[in-house]
């Protein structure tokens, strides 16, 4: 199947992450891509990821429980879109696995990683629907938070 | 990449065509994946279709305008989500190209073909969010609509 079409992200519509972090391209796919891996890095501490279920294919289930200091728990079901191993991971909740239309879906996030000298260029894009949507996002604090969970990951992947 | 996940259709929440029809495979995949064709069987006449645009890979457009026998025009722009050359192509207006999310998504849209000695098995499902969903797709004439294009499509196929 050829690599899919994907969009030059358009800063009144969606939201960008891109850093240079010091560990190898394979470990932080392995990070995005293991349960009990995103249950340790996904969500900003406090927070807590209680579950995830990974089926990595298109259409095949990316869900996380998000947990919140108190224990309140936000359930968040979604399916990938394109898995190219080590490159590129597309998801989306605006559809459920087997690409059932869901009820309430917000974004499509796109990770992209490429090997330079120092470690991984990450690049993390999550597109919305219309201008409300990305400032939504951004209010709820995208940037310290994707940043946040970035440190949390190569914190991990330096422990393996 | 590996062959994308999908469901089994849920009666309680899908719709599904099953045919044979006496044309080949190959025939009725190019009457799917080409404009000029769409334009010729994709809409039950008195309606046409006046426009359509195909990127045929996942994340490409998907786009059909339908035009009353009043000359109203209804645009409807989707994507690819998997394409399997001859055999399943699958496709949703829940995100617009480049996977973006849209705004008024309704359906996940999947047809497989399956070569028999009588010419093809066509089967074609719309899977939806929810009963409601199915309800009113079912409501607009699914089962009629559905049959008429496909009558046309068989008709346009052995004109070639």
């Amino acid at each position: 199947m050829s690599r899919a079409y994907t969009l030059q992200p358009d800063p009144h519509l969606d939201l960008v992450l891109e850093r240079v972090v010091d560990v190898p391209r394979e470990l932080v796919w392995t990070a995005w891509t293991t349960p009990e891996h995103i249950c340790q890095w996904f969500c900003p501490r406090p927070w807590t990821v209680s579950d995830c279920v990974i089926d990595l294919r298109p259409g095949g289930v990316f869900s996380t429980t998000m947990c919140s200091p108190e224990g309140e728990q936000f359930p968040n079901v979604g399916c990938y879109l394109e898995v190219i191993p080590g490159e590129r991971l597309i998801w989306t909740d605006m559809l459920l696995p087997g690409f059932r239309p869901a009820d309430q879906g917000f974004m499509t996030g796109i990770l992209t990683l490429e090997s330079t000298p120092e470690g991984t260029k990450y690049t993390a894009t999550a597109l919305h629907r219309d201008v409300d949507a990305r400032k939504q996002h951004e209010e709820m604090g995208f940037h310290a938070g994707w940043n946040a969970a970035l440190d949390q990951l190569v914190e991990l992947v330096k422990s393996f």
